[in-house]
């Protein structure tokens, strides 16, 4: 089957698309079904199954719900299961559609900037189990990705900026022009005028396609793209009750091993400095205070993707070129949340 | 990772190789704990997962005692888990190893003489949905099948017997040479001296994974492994309530498969009568009546696995030889059934 990444100029280009498939299923949230849901206007006789909005319901209780309505709907192999949402739906649909009768078609419809960019490329699919994050789930990659820049206007600001977070990770990581390119939008404009975001996503899209394609299931260069990670994650478990998005903690995380690379000498004052002043000008900066260090240096210790002799960590060598498995110190994380909290 | 295929002497050299990976983890059934695992002399200290027997446990309760039973002694990337049993256990095992962490590896360890020349390769996974059959599931192939034939020597002859008959089945659709060697063994003797069914056994391995290989995820030429099969699950549904073992309804299934063959000048009335006497030596006949022969056509023409144009039904064109996606019509069906209860 043909893998296709598609953009689409008008909800009414993307109905079409979708009533053409012989048989359609579409998964989404109720906020989807209230905010997108109702521009598309296709063929109401295609079936949607709609499940609890939020992180809480990426659950094997959520799964069951769609396996259902596969069953329902009688889903087979002529079906074509069309997630529309964000993260949290193009996961759980792409592992019902995975696993049903032994996997199904099925096509991610992203409707953030960091689906678009990030979550619904890759192939990982998964639910949270017992409050193990994405503990449940395959590597299997959607037949298409169907984007419509559209659905970014329905975004409040927050949610731009943190599908953002991901695209500068994308340069930093792995192409120092695209890094230049983005830095220079005016973020405020191009948030509004959002089909002028079309060109970013999609190089974000190819870079990101590249590491995967070398691979798939993790085994090694697909870390990279963990950059900003380690210390983005113990940010986020640290403010797990502040109302924010998950690209804030990356940004904030981004600074913080990128000081880590200046202080190893790879990356070199100035490079580090353009990305201090980039990542400034867009994310407020977290309210870390001097007492905090230790509990968030505790929380990276003991994250599940520590190997046993210490904190792993993405860092750059230069701007676009990353490199994984650095085994850092307690005493590197400690300086770096020191040098973050004072200076960023 | 290297897929292995290996033949084991004794049960210690069994308890040796799993003894020796990094971190083993083993998923069986209570039974298979009484009447196998007991005969494994390895380091204790090797944590069991246990379900309950039977394919009424083949479901999610299950499979979400195995998941967390690998949470709990802490599977990774580094866990090989040994799935130790009959088809219910590699299946359910395949697909909690298969889906936990998105991936962790697995090897199966089929107990039954089915498991070993078939359910154990190829690599389906799966549970019972409510109530469908293999509704959820993955195709993940085990990093490694480990055999220890004296494990047959637990079973009692109809479990020997039912394996034996998908064993003529892949002679049947690929191998005329293998088929005739099948049928001049004298089965009395090989179920008691069971290491002589090793050659067999590796010859119906290796005529499965090559039909597999060419077409893992079922498109279309793994659909000749159905040969007896669309008349067998009939029979097996009809006689839902008997004490009987799969294997005996494709060996019926055969017959009646083989008799459409016959009747489409596919297959030659010495061949067929060659088949006839082969399945009619070791499967005692169904004890279907005339009056059944309405209800059983019905069951097939429900079966999920038919197009919307007819009951698809595997032929052979010659012994070695099977050709797939045969539309058969009811009359065809029940002519052979009205052979098989008046000349089987």
């Amino acid at each position: 089957m043909d893998r296709e990444f598609l953009f689409f100029n008008s909800a009414s280009e993307l109905s079409k698309t979708i009533s053409s498939f012989e048989h359609s299923i579409i998964i989404c949230d109720e906020n989807i079904r209230h905010h997108c849901l109702q521009h598309l206007e296709f063929d109401h006789n295609i079936p949607v199954i709609c499940i609890s909005s939020g992180e809480k319901n990426k659950s094997l209780q959520s799964l069951e719900q769609i396996w259902d309505g596969l069953i329902r709907f009688k889903a087979g192999r002529h079906t074509m299961v069309f997630s529309m949402g964000g993260g949290v739906i193009t996961d759980i649909g792409g592992l019902a559609a995975s696993t049903f009768k032994r996997g199904i078609p099925f096509t991610h419809i992203p409707t953030t900037l960091m689906g678009m960019v990030d979550a619904s490329h890759g192939g990982k699919t998964g639910i949270n189990y017992k409050n193990y994050k994405n503990y449940i789930g395959t590597f299997v990659k959607p037949s298409n990705v169907y984007i419509l820049p559209e659905f970014l206007k329905t975004l409040e600001p927050i949610h731009l900026y943190s599908g953002f977070a991901e695209m500068l990770k994308h340069g930093l990581i792995a192409d120092v022009y695209y890094f230049n390119s983005l830095k220079q939008l005016d973020l405020k404009e191009v948030f509004v005028e959002t089909e002028r975001l079309v060109p970013f996503i999609e190089q974000s899209v190819k870079l990101k396609n590249i590491i995967v394609n070398k691979d798939l299931q993790d085994y090694g260069l697909r870390q990279i793209l963990n950059f900003g990670h380690t210390f983005g994650h113990a940010f986020e478990s640290f403010f797990i009750n502040e109302h924010s998005a998950h690209g804030y903690f990356i940004a904030a995380g981004i600074v913080c091993e990128s000081y880590v690379s200046l202080k190893r000498q790879m990356l070199s004052e100035d490079m580090f400095g353009e990305i201090l002043e980039t990542l400034r000008k867009h994310y407020k900066k977290l309210a870390i205070k001097p007492m905090d260090v230790q509990i968030i240096t505790e929380l990276m210790v003991m994250d599940k993707k520590n190997l046993q002799s210490g904190i792993s960590c993405v860092l750059i060598n230069g701007i676009g070129n990353a490199i994984y498995g650095n085994i850092i110190s307690e005493d590197e994380v400690k300086e770096a949340l020191n040098f973050y909290l004072s200076h960023a």
